[in-house]
C-alpha cells in the first residue's frame, strides 16, 4: 500500500478536496502509474455535476493524463517500469470481438467495470481512510498514483513532454479523430464544426491535416474565434448574429450545406442543426459532444432519406495503444500544436481553480502538474 | 392533344375516378410514354390520404409503371419510338451536382417542378374538362399516356414483360438497393429487417443476394412470414410475441445487435427500434419507410456515440437510368423473383380496389394493366 496524493470528489457538485489517499500494489494483469500531469476536461465536471449516470461518490476523475509506470502486476509484458504511457478510458486489448471487427475502436475487454468505477476483478484499488473509492473512466488521473489495466495503456517515446502529450488522452485525440477515422474527410471538403472548446479546436487542426477547402467555425463566444483562425478555420460564425436557425445560415453559405459537421459541445439542439447543415446526397454529421443524462436527438427522418448520414465518434475511432503513439509523434513534429491548448498551468492544488476556468469560458484546457 | 384514360384523384382521401383526360403532346427534352401496366404503392395512397405536405390535387397518382415511347420532344435524343422504358421518380441528368458527385442518386435536374406536380416549365401536360392536373412524382403512371422528361426514363430491353417489369420502378428496386447500394452489406453480414411489404420483402431478397449470414424478418402480421423464409429470411419475428420492447429482442437473438437494420414502414417509432437494434461499434441502420408529414425521430446520442449509424436511402441509392437495367436483367434470370410480389392483378377499371387490397394487408403488389 503506498500513499497518494488526490484530488477527490467526495460527493456530486462539491469542490474536489484534496486528500492522501491509500493505493494498492497493482494485481494481475495491472499497472501502477504515477501521473506527471494531466488535463482538466468537461467529461469530469459533467460526472462531477452529477448528471452522468454512470457517475459514482467518492471517486478519483480525471481521464486524461500522462505519466510513468512504477510498478506492474502479475503478467505484464507490454509496458516495464519507467515506460511512459498515455492512460486510456477507452481500452485496447486486441482480442475481443470489437478490436478483432477492424470497425471500431470500442474494446469491451474492461468495459462492463469500467463503467461501474472498479477494476475489471470487481474491486477498487483506492481507499480514504479504509473506505473505498472509485476509480473513474479506468483511468483517475487526479492522483498521483493510479493503477489501470495493462489493456488501457498507450506506451509513448520518453522524449515526448508529459505535461503537454497528456492532452493527448482525450480531447485533441478525440477531435482529430473524429475528422480523420471517424468522418475521414477528404481533400477539398467543406466541414463545419460546432463549439470551439478543446475538441471543436482540435477537430479545426484535423480538418486542416484533411485539407478540408473550407472550414466553417460556429461559436457562441467570439472571444474563441482568433484561435480558430490561427489554427485553420476559414470562416467564424457567431448564430446569435442571426435571426435564423444557424443550420440555414450555413447552408446559405456553402450553396447547399457542408460536405461533413461536428458537434463538440453536447448540445441536442446543436446536434439536429449540424446534421440539417450537411449537404443533401452525401452530409455526414459527426456527434462527438456528450449530452446531458435522458437527453434526445431528433430530426425529421426525409434528412436521413436525401442522403444525410448520423453518426458518432467516442475517443476520435482512435485505437490508443496503436495509434496514438503516432499521435504523440505528429505533436513532437509540430503538427499538432498542442502549445495552444494550454491556457493554463497550475499545481493539484489549485484543481478547483481549473473547473471554474473551464465554466467560465476562460481557459481551453488547463493542465495539473503534481 | 390526345385522348387518354385515367385514374384521377380529384381530392384527398376519395377514391380515383376514371375519366377521360386530354394530354398535350411533348414538349423540348420530354417524352409520351404508352404505359402498359404500373404497380400501386403505398406512397400513392399516401399521397391519396392527403397526409404528403407535396400532395396536389387533382392529380394524376402512380410511379410504378412500364411502358412504350409514343413520341419525343425537340432535342430527344437517348429514347426514340417504340422503345421500351421504365419512368424514375428519381432522375438521373448525369450533369447536375448530384449525378456528377458520385456519391448519390438524388438528381436534381427535374426536383423542384417535380414536387410542385408540373413539368420543368412549369406547367402540367394534363387537362380535364379544360382544368389542368397535376403530374405527380414526375410519372403519374395512373394514366394510359403519360408525359416524362427524357432524364426520367429508363430505357430497357424489349424482351422484358412491361407487366411484370414495372415493379422495378419503384419498391422492389428499393429495397434491393438500399441493401446493396446504400447499406452494402456484406457477406456473412447479419440483417434485421421491419416491415414486410413489398419494400421489405425486396430488401429480404437483396440480403439474400448480398450472402448475409442472419436475415431477420419482423411484421406484426405473421401472415407474411411464410413469404419472408421463402425469399430467404432465416428468422421471423412477431413483435406481439414479446412483452419487452423489440430491439431488446433482436440483441439478445444475435449477441449484441445486428449489423445491418432496415426501416420498410414509415413509422418513426420502428425507425428507434431499427437503429437501437444495431450492434454497438458499427451497426447501420437505414431508413426506406416514408413517415407522416412532421414526424420526428428520436433517440440518446449515446447510441451513435457508441459507433452505431443511421441513414436513409431513396429509390435505393439506385442512379435508374445507368443501374436500372441491370436489375431487369437481373429479374429476367430469375434472381430477382417478381412474381413474387404480384399477388394481384387487374384492370385499370378496379384500381380502388387496389388500394382497399393493400389497405387491408391482403396484397403485396397489384399490378394495373391498361
Amino acid at each position: 500500500m503506498i500513499k497518494s496524493r488526490a484530488a477527490v470528489a467526495f460527493a456530486p457538485n462539491k469542490p474536489l478536496e484534496i486528500v492522501e489517499v491509500d493505493v494498492e500494489p497493482p494485481k494481475k494483469g495491472e499497472v501502477l502509474v504515477r501521473i506527471v500531469a494531466t488535463g482538466v476536461c468537461h467529461t469530469d465536471a459533467y460526472t462531477l455535476s452529477g448528471a452522468d449516470s454512470e457517475g459514482n461518490f467518492p471517486a478519483i476523475l480525471g481521464h486524461e493524463g500522462g505519466g510513468i509506470v512504477e510498478a506492474v502486476g502479475e503478467g505484464v509484458t507490454s509496458v516495464e517500469v519507467g515506460d511512459h504511457v498515455i492512460p486510456l478510458y477507452t481500452a485496447e486489448c486486441g482480442k475481443c470481438k470489437f478490436c478483432t471487427s477492424g470497425k471500431t475502436n470500442l474494446c469491451g475487454a474492461v468495459r462492463e467495470t469500467q463503467g461501474k468505477g472498479v477494476m475489471p476483478d470487481g474491486t477498487s484499488r483506492f481507499s480514504y481512510k479504509g473506505e473505498p473509492i472509485y476509480h473513474y473512466m479506468g483511468c483517475s488521473t487526479f492522483s498521483e498514483y493510479t493503477v489501470l489495466p495493462e489493456v488501457s495503456l498507450a506506451k509513448i517515446p520518453k522524449e515526448a513532454p508529459l505535461e503537454k502529450v497528456c492532452l493527448l488522452g482525450c480531447g485533441v485525440t478525440t477531435g482529430i479523430g473524429a475528422v480523420l477515422n471517424t468522418a475521414k474527410v477528404e481533400e477539398g471538403a467543406t466541414v463545419a464544426i460546432f463549439g470551439l472548446g478543446g475538441i471543436g479546436l482540435a477537430a479545426i487542426i484535423g480538418a486542416t491535416m484533411a485539407k478540408a477547402s473550407r472550414i466553417i467555425a460556429i461559436d457562441i463566444n467570439p472571444g474563441k474565434f482568433d484561435i480558430a483562425k490561427q489554427l485553420g478555420a476559414t470562416d467564424v460564425v457567431n448564430p446569435k448574429d442571426y435571426d435564423k436557425p444557424i443550420q440555414e445560415v450555413i447552408i446559405e453559405m456553402t450553396d447547399g450545406g457542408v460536405d461533413y459537421s461536428f458537434e463538440c459541445i453536447g448540445n441536442v439542439n446543436v446536434m439536429r442543426s449540424a446534421l440539417e447543415c450537411c449537404h443533401k446526397g452525401w452530409g455526414e454529421s459527426i456527434i462527438i459532444g456528450v449530452a446531458g443524462a435522458g437527453e434526445e436527438i431528433c430530426t425529421r427522418p426525409f434528412q436521413l432519406v436525401t442522403g444525410r448520414v448520423w453518426k458518432g465518434s467516442a475517443f476520435g475511432g482512435v485505437k490508443g495503444r496503436t495509434e496514438l503513439p503516432g499521435y504523440v509523434e505528429k505533436a513532437e513534429k509540430g503538427d499538432i500544436p498542442l502549445d495552444v491548448f494550454i491556457t493554463h498551468n497550475m499545481p493539484l492544488e489549485d484543481i478547483n481553480e481549473a473547473f471554474e476556468l473551464m465554466h467560465e469560458g476562460k481557459s481551453i484546457r488547463s493542465v495539473i502538474h503534481f
